[in-house]
């Protein structure tokens, strides 16, 4: 935990904070915090700041805070297109991505995709809110991101931002896919471990996605939802 | 399971080899093995190439099949050093290390890495080689990644090839550390969850470790331990 992160309706008169949670259990057990004690803390899709500890009470497992902000959260800065996956492999990426800093995540569905994997728990927003944040805390950001549900590949077109360069994996290609300088933030698709089939490939490229690789072997998705954007993300500040 | 793999001497006369355990069940199971089939395959440090399953028995789960060699396995392309980290996370890392393409993973000691780490069950060869050989049944490729237990920093220095361009992941540093074309596989390196300390960070640079970063976020140990050597790998391929 990098940041710790309040919802902004938390935040009481003055900046004060009262916590009772994990974030205080957090706070006592591995911080130690005690009054005086500042931590980097921000608000969920607010600023990020400080808060100082004013009260600790140990017994009752409750911290008091005072928050105070300092200036704007880093900005989300990709889109992830992915077929949606197992339930274990999908928890790992929503952590991973939001850490990353993943802005929007639509989870679509494909022909080697389970139909079932639509009804998993996993996809309530009670439920993967709390990873999402997770992450944030993470990578120290407080933007949370947005997940799109698309079960069928061809109604995700119409959703898609219109601005960002658009990638598709594919760890067949030379991957020489040379990054457009494209304002807008690179939207980045990874398919299900059996791949995309010929009409969805073909599907992609005539929305605009420019294949690229990873290198000669092939990874699982959720190896493949960290590397790429990694890469994208260094192949862009580069240029 | 992109390759099969198997052990040179499980390999008999004619390239007979027949098997009754988790392979089988997977050929059986998922790939509904049938005579005549064909599967990719390779033997466990040496080529790759075909399998054909001359027959099955279904009811005792057990598959005869004849190995073909076709050529030599992609070769690993970087070494990790790696401080020790807890073992949920580092299973992680020995499957998607060996995905990728590692070839040797040196464990070390640091001074945010909790002693008791080294004690754990899965530093045990018996426990982590079923994981490596999983990840290079995804990754393709057959060469097992050799790990080196290293109880203190100051003891990795003389066990590093000489060949191989040096970097450490630093998370607060530009990363503009451009690759230098040097011949011999990269040796990356990436700390604890907490960072090294000083000192440590120094005798890295003294033993010509130069900083690259993954961007201004945070990752967990993970995380980096996929994203960094992705990054590298395109910025290597690229040059």
């Amino acid at each position: 935990m990098n940041l710790l992160l309040f919802a902004p309706d938390e935040v009481g008169e003055a900046g004060r904070i009262a916590v009772r949670d994990a974030r205080a259990a957090h706070l006592l057990g591995v911080l130690h915090a005690a009054p005086g004690d500042r931590f980097q803390a921000g608000l969920l899709d607010g600023p990020v700041g400080e808060v100082e500890v004013l009260g600790v009470d140990a017994a009752a497992g409750g911290v008091s805070l005072r928050f105070e902000p300092r200036g704007a959260s880093l900005a989300p800065w990709y889109d992830l297109v992915l077929a949606l996956t197992r339930p274990r492999s999908l928890r790992r990426i929503f952590f991973q991505s939001a850490a990353m800093g993943v802005r929007t995540i639509y989870l679509v569905g494909a022909e080697k995709v389970e139909k079932s994997y639509f009804r998993m728990h996993l996809l309530r927003e009670e439920e993967y809110r709390p990873i999402l944040i997770d992450g944030l805390m993470q990578g120290k950001t407080t933007r949370v991101p947005r997940v799109c549900l698309v079960r069928r590949l061809r109604e995700l077109w119409d959703l898609l931002p219109d601005e960002g360069v658009r990638l598709i994996a594919n760890p067949a290609d030379g991957g020489g896919a040379a990054l457009a300088d494209a304002p807008g933030a690179p939207i980045i698709a990874i398919g299900p471990d059996g791949g995309w089939t010929e009409a969805e490939n073909a599907a992609f490229a005539a929305h605009g996605f420019a294949p690229i690789s990873l290198g000669p072997r092939p990874l699982r998705t959720d190896t493949a939802a960290i590397a790429l954007p990694a890469v994208v993300g260094d192949r862009l500040s580069r240029q």
